[in-house]
């Protein structure tokens, strides 16, 4: 019996081409699968078809978008997720939830491996087969453009002499990778971080220098989790879209920089991602409200270690699995009301309030009715210095 | 002999009843203490003259600008110091520079004590004297306002009734301290952490909504420290005024943040600091080029530390000092150039280059002629998975 | 209504003065709660009796043994807890416990206030009354010692003259504090560092020197809980126990270290703890067997934090807390047993074995038949590297 | 012209054989590099003569015994470096060393690429080959077992049947590691966790419980370098030479673990380190006594990630550097006399003094003549406890 494997299908070129290549140089059937994470463009009933076209056994696609948004963007948004302090996971935070459909599927349908159309070079190659290595050990990951060396060049004339039915798209000199938590985009003369990113780059966010009206909104969350702008209560996927429309316009949400990849080297990047960006602004801002203080500053280190698995593509790993019990029990009292401000590149917030705050009025005002005790100071002060106190006794320090 | 205090004067109404309030209630002669960390406001020499005219024994003046930027702000900025973040240490710098000098003249002038007109609420208490507790322990801390009764509305009585030569200031609502790396706004209606603030509360910087055209600046960086702006040379100090400038013009640096004070209360704080926010985003993309992967990301963390230290008043202590070690050998790299455009609120980066930059532009393109080995790949993700794979073989997750 | 005090009565002189004492200083009346961890010594009814001879106008006992080994000592083994890597948190495990119960009798019982008879040098205090605050916002904390003037010297005084029917104990050289997870002890000639112990401070192990045969159980383990020892199931209380016996007889866990207390003081403590010691490094053994790297790393990172933690008296703060859930999650595979020769001062290791082992035969075995890809490695390692290498070619080293 | 390969020789089969294998695998002209580093065994003499008669164009030899002790184990010993809290760091720290000179030999003699006697399955393969990256990016790295197919029985045969000169030791069962800081055994039986080791496994340590006399001994530190013992100035190396007999003899530093692999693999080790573990535990005593309490605990962190960097073989990388700055900063003050009795498998501190002491005897004493002040607890327990506070009044807990 032949042997299967399940290809992550994007409909586009590349693995379009991979679905006759690895039949061609491996003896396998392929499965074609493809999933809505929200990046928009084609029908995936179109990709579905294109995928048999081009000679899957089979063709499984999924509208993953509520999932993704639920149980892939909700931890990331409560662990204010961002690589190097700036870049959300756009990519690192789809990788695993199609990854573990590619391995379901395989179980499903009788496949010992799967594929993607990932290089060599990245950190998505790592993220896909080290998501199926923590789901389902037993399969192995192929990559076409790697392992088998189809290259662009080989693939665009394959598909010629094949005549393989792949939409002609106006060639791009961009290579993009984008779904409802954000995009990213790469090309040529971006690869000198001198050279400043163009207006062309762009397309979930507009111009901010346009002079627009401020829009303010209200987002509310219970448990760390946003379940309503200007009091309509939605689910986190249409929260995602309303925000990336919203502040997409205000062009919140662009970023610029250089990134340490996990193979090693570093890569200069920009992402869009303005749902996000805002999201995690406004739920920093409740957090600080709500968190005690040695939670809060505990849950800022724990939230870079969790960026940092996630972005090296160990979602199902251990240890991040454990972090999100940490994150989950901090995240019982973020319950309240931010409000924003989207203008001209920012999202900024102006309020915020909650049931749950720590903010003591009475404590912190410098009106008269204050019921801090001034005295208190004093021996605080006494102790808190004295370590170094003791130390300046023996080091004599100059003045 | 009659005992000695050093008192830290500002010149403005607190400290100047201070001075003979010290006098009545301790019997201390009070030697008054000025100095200018760039906060703009009098002349040193009027100051001076007023504490006299007040009932100083002594006055001592001291522009400490260039010290301060050299040793407190070149340090939080290799730190890319930011509390919770966000709040670039603005007070917290300059506290120990002022209580050194403290214990500096109070040793120099026979005093056995030092004053401040710190409340027993906030921070600032604990930064003067835990900073003098660990460089001069055998001196006395007094806080005339926490210690001997001296409230604002006293203050005032006894102003008038001692017709003691405090400039008569238009009565302003707001509680502020400044000095060149941003300024701190306190007053009654910010106290509930929904008022959005108003503009009226800014000084260093102007709305950002106001339309202008972007100004784009090239910061260049030699070991981490900034030393000329658009190829000219300056000093910390005058870059940081110079940026002050351009940066605030454009609205650059507003902070607004519910805060984790040291004290175990939570406060509402405005800041503005648009030299501060744009030199520590220049200084930290730069640092994105040039430093180690694993060096970036625990440099990352000791930043947070470092800043925790510093906002707790901990500047002289063993581990703020320590650390700095730590900072400085990952700054002997970060040379090199970062443009950035001002513009509506916002300091971005468009450009960063380094003769040091650990950017390879052979492994990182896209195009031909990349010289990253994909086929390390493979083995690098097989091993790098392995820990998550045999986990997986014993737990069998469910797909 | 005269106000009511609970006071965590001991049965010592010390506690056994402050009831009249405090009645005389505050007017308070005094209820005396007493509670046993396992301390030993006397008879819980007797020490009843003896605080209401005391003038107590209650007294409540309360034999929390159970309580204290599975809701105090078991969450302290799942995190290895030792402070500064030696102290297994003796002191501070009890105190927790006994503030939670000394508030719900001021709850219960209609008092507002609670005192204990610490002094103001050490730990304990800060532990008594954080704790307090922590789970009773609403209670004042005092202690007599330190806030009411009763002093060693003023309570014998005071016992003789008022006739207390204090116990009339030895004149014991030594301050001790024990419970059944181990006992402190501390003494004058201790306080010099150099000295060393001798032989008559211990109770709970005997001298390790003296030649015995070995001992060799078999501890099992139950996500991350000793469940049996050699086979037998028994409580914790239980374990802990007859571990305290086994290990004591053999002097295990004896130590001797200059400790960093939270009042800002460097002492020097001697403690025993031969149950904690030797379930610690089982737990520890099995943890290495079961747990995937990073979580293993991590955790003992948290580990650190989670008893600075609980040594700084904050067992009901947030960040505890939320620090347990994610050891509780890391506890569901620590299932398994370890061997251990306890001998001569040591409690050694011998053998640890589980189904939920990570620890794979084929992959790490030297013999025939190992299935670990060697070839994977050369990948791995270049990937491992290359931020070196690129490091190296900029900075060109010298050899 | 041929090229040169340096092989890293131990005069042992394996690199024996590597010597015309390499030649006939890759025609390369082999120079053998051999160093000591204390690991007792042949004369390097002997050892060059081996290498030459075995093929080798040329044969170096250095005894590198003390800029092994001065450069590696010092810092290490600074670092209390012990991965996974336990192994001292042993083959991970003799890499590093041998690695660098296999480079210098390489650029002396003209050589492009470098070679080494370790396994696809272990972590010196990382080691030697991430050094060498680090420290000479231009040179290439080969391991002939696991590059060139030198499986043990084939360099057997190749051996009789090429009459090369090995000297015919007797088969040992055990696989062994070994350096003046300690000694690492594997061997068959032990690959289960579950046996036990028997005694016949050490060399470097005597069984310990075998009836002696207690040693005690007295090591003095200057900044954190052991520079006596009892009085007698030695050098690191013979201070590391005179330990490992005096605690050998005492059965000290025998260690049986599971240990997590670079290579992501669990693997049983059983070490016996002696000396390390004698001199790491005195100098982390010392250090108890003389560095401040922050300064200890951010030190402790510091420490788990230098062993961890170091085990991972980035003994050269930049992070690992940049720590040493912090690490050397903190080692200024640790200098000083302890005291430790050597016995029945323990090294156990009974005594450390210093002048660079932070124990205050009048503020840590029981007796009259404290001049801590008790007055200044209150308060710091109120301000420490009040985050808690605010938080149980929001939380109203159940007792």
């Amino acid at each position: 019996m032949t042997e299967r494997i399940v290809l992550a299908y994007s409909g586009g070129l590349d693995t379009s081409v991979a679905i006759p290549w690895i039949k061609e140089r491996t003896g396998r059937d392929v499965i074609a699968f493809a999933v809505d994470v929200g990046q928009a463009g084609e029908d995936l009933e179109q990709i579905r078809q294109r995928a048999l076209d081009c000679g899957a056994v089979e063709a499984v696609v999924l509208d993953a978008r509520d999932e993704y948004a639920d149980d892939y963007l909700i931890p990331a948004l409560k662990a204010n997720a961002l690589y190097q302090r700036r870049y959300p996971l756009v990519s690192a935070l789809s990788r695993p939830l199609i990854a573990r459909h590619l391995a379901r599927v395989a179980r499903e349908l009788g496949a010992n491996s799967i594929a993607h159309g990932c290089t060599g070079m990245g950190n998505d190659q790592v993220r896909f087969e080290a998501a199926v290595a923590a789901v389902a050990p037993e399969l192995e990951s192929i990559a076409p453009i790697r392992d088998l060396s189809l290259t662009r060049d080989v693939a665009i004339e394959y598909a010629e002499a094949n005549k393989l039915p792949i939409r002609q798209s106006k060639s791009s000199p961009y290579s993009v990778d984008q779904n409802m938590w954000g995009r990213a985009v790469e090309t040529g003369f971006l690869e000198d971080p001198w050279n400043a990113p163009i207006e062309d780059l762009y397309e979930y966010t507009q111009d901010p220098t346009i002079q627009r009206d401020p829009t303010e909104i209200t987002i509310a969350f219970e448990a760390g989790v946003p379940v309503a702008i200007d009091g309509e209560r939605m689910s986190m996927r249409q929260i995602v879209e309303k925000l990336n429309d919203l502040a997409g316009k205000h062009g919140v949400g662009r970023l610029d920089m250089v990134e340490d990849r996990l193979v090693g080297i570093k890569s200069r990047e920009i992402y869009e991602a303005p749902a996000a960006i805002a999201l995690i602004e406004a739920h920093t801002q409740l957090e600080d409200l709500v968190l005690e203080r040695d939670v809060h500053r505990y849950k800022r280190e724990v939230e870079v270690e969790w960026s940092n698995l996630v972005y090296d593509g160990l979602w199902f790993g251990g240890l991040k699995v454990a972090l999100d019990s940490f994150i989950d029990h901090t995240q019982e009292k973020v319950t309240g009301e931010v409000r924003m401000t989207l203008h001209q590149g920012r999202a900024v917030v102006t309020g915020r309030r909650s049931d749950q705050s720590l903010y003591d009025y009475s404590l912190a005002t410098y009106d008269t009715g204050n019921t801090f005790n001034q005295d208190a100071a004093r021996g605080f002060i006494e102790l808190h210095s004295l370590p170094s106190k003791i130390a300046a006794r023996r080091d004599k320090p100059q003045l």
